[in-house]
């Protein structure tokens, strides 16, 4: 995938830089990891610093000094998720900003212009994601409403040739409204496409069926994006077929919480049998911090409550997923995908392995 | 000065890594900065995660992953600093740990058995600091009883070809104290010699006058060590007076405060006039945080609790104090030192500047 700011290989996972900062890293250190993509958050970068603010900075690859492609999302699900303080209507989302209380209106012309704003790579376009359990009325309802927002959303761009836009496809987890939907936004010839609403709550097994089917919809010369996702399984599970990019918090998160991949499966850092460990995390691992420091060490730093330990953490969990990728784009060259999927379901991060 | 990790240039400015860790930073950050030693706090180490285990892992350089010189405090200072949790008596500090409520007897023999099991480089004799506000006839007792305890840390190495072990100085703000005890720890040969009880509450004026005072009494073959200092004005005046050696958390400290040392004076990262300013913290500084952010970025992750602003303000100061360190050494080379003291005492960082 070429954008503006390099080639991505693909298939890729997007690290979330949620306020323009992958959290505790350093850019040069998250590209060190094998990340070609981050994601900024269209909700939390309106609310602060202020999209204006970034774009009279020279936009957020300067202002967050990461040089490589950075993908925003629309500001829609964070929206979304603030439950009482938002009210959606045809317009858009209205919300109190959690930090000061003011009101704002996002809409599907203001995410947009947020997002060339920030200078985003590739746009996102504004859409609903209803939860994992509305009603199948719902979710056809607020489907439709998505195509109108996708329209409003395509006639918003002001900088087409310099911010990409992927349109999203709902439908819960009904296969036909599936089906209606990514007919509807496929009519719109847009750079990429995504499969949203899903990860929220349905289960592992409506994901993987709604992946099948969005994916065989979803034309091979654009990229597709499953958007939340995810666990080691889901990624290479959803390569098979046919996903193209990823974003989750789950490496990230599961750090700062002490939570680590290895090639053994988790490894719980405060876990008192870390103690006197002087191996490293993972001892199959060639990051930064299995090549210098111990279980011990990280553990005391995480007893001891000290900064250091998210960035070591932070940097090894990345690294796996980065190596995760790699090892998936070799088993597409050399056409093993089925079998990494096999080993992969009988591995540590078997299906719902790592959550 | 030659250290079993290297040759030291002086004088030299040692960040402080409590508990096996300069807060927030990589070791081969902290040596970025131009740092050749750290400070490990004997207290700390004991308590968490204790020093058999760092001893049992390969001792602190490997545990903390510094290949540089290590020094040590003797773990007096802070459990004298307990107050309450704590009580003194000949045979040693008795205290409670606040992290589990177990009892300790930090003793002169328990405090070099740490240290060497640690495996510093240069262990600190245990001492008693007493208070600013503490009585002439206190000081004098303390004192003694300080060069009883030194005797007996000298009693007590089992390893002095591999850790050196500097003595401490005390005496409180009194001339004649002061010189009194320099020659009861001077009777002892060892490899340094630090002013200790300074930069606790007593006046500049009386700092800068017990600095003077002792640097004349100690010999100039072995290196000088004043303890807890300091601010860059403190630093250029006790260099001047014969200083070899410091150690401060007013560098790391100031930066998790958002206060940051700037060729111009401090810049205090909350402010509000930051908000939109694309300039980096210090215009005229070659740190990787003012080479790629803004102040204005900055700001922002600060607002947003992001971790990597202490990154970012860590490696600013301690490059700050790095580069103030090499100009104290140019000066010294080029015999300019009295200029550089009178340049800094009308700088920004006059007397208490930086504070």
């Amino acid at each position: 995938m070429i954008t503006p700011h390099g080639t991505v290989e693909l298939p890729t996972f997007m690290p979330v830089g949620t306020a323009g900062s992958v959290k505790a890293m350093l850019p040069e250190e998250v590209a060190r990891t094998g990340a070609q993509v981050i994601l900024g958050n269209t909700y939390h970068l309106l609310l602060r610093p202020g999209h204006t603010l970034v774009r009279d900075l020279g936009g957020l690859h300067k202002f967050a000094g990461w040089s490589g492609t950075i993908l925003t999302d629309s500001g829609g699900f964070q929206v979304l998720s603030l439950k009482e303080l938002r009210k959606i209507s045809e317009e858009g989302v209205a919300f109190q900003s959690p930090y000061d209380g003011r009101k704002h209106l996002l809409s599907p012309e203001l995410s947009i212009e947020i997002q060339e704003a920030l200078g985003t790579d590739i746009a996102m376009a504004f859409d609903e994601c209803p939860p994992a359990d509305a009603e199948r009325d719902y979710v056809a309802r607020s489907m439709a409403r998505t195509t109108r927002w996708l329209q409003r959303c395509q006639d918003a761009r002001r900088q087409p040739e310099r911010t990409s836009m992927f349109g999203i496809v709902q439908g819960g987890v009904y296969d036909d409204l599936r089906r209606e939907h990514a007919e509807q936004v496929l009519a719109f010839d847009l750079d990429g496409y995504a499969i949203g609403g899903v990860a929220i709550g349905e289960s592992k097994e409506d994901m993987l069926r709604v992946v099948d089917t969005s994916t065989d919809l979803l034309p091979v010369d654009r990229p597709r994006y499953l958007m939340g996702v995810g666990l080691p399984y889901d990624l290479v599970a959803a390569v098979a077929a046919g996903v193209d990019m990823f974003d989750c918090v789950v490496p990230t998160r599961n750090a700062r919480t002490g939570r680590i991949f290895t090639s053994k499966g988790l490894v719980v850092v405060k876990n008192a049998q870390n103690r006197d460990d002087g191996r490293p995390l993972d001892e199959d691992c060639d990051c930064p911090t299995c090549q210098n420091f111990s279980r011990a060490y990280i553990r005391h730093l995480w007893t001891s409550g000290e900064i250091l330990v998210h960035r070591l953490t932070t940097m090894h969990n990345l690294w796996f997923f980065g190596r995760l990728m790699a090892r998936i784009r070799a088993a597409i060259d050399a056409g093993t995908m089925q079998d990494l999927l096999r080993e992969t379901k009988a591995g540590p991060y078997g299906v719902d392995g790592g959550r």
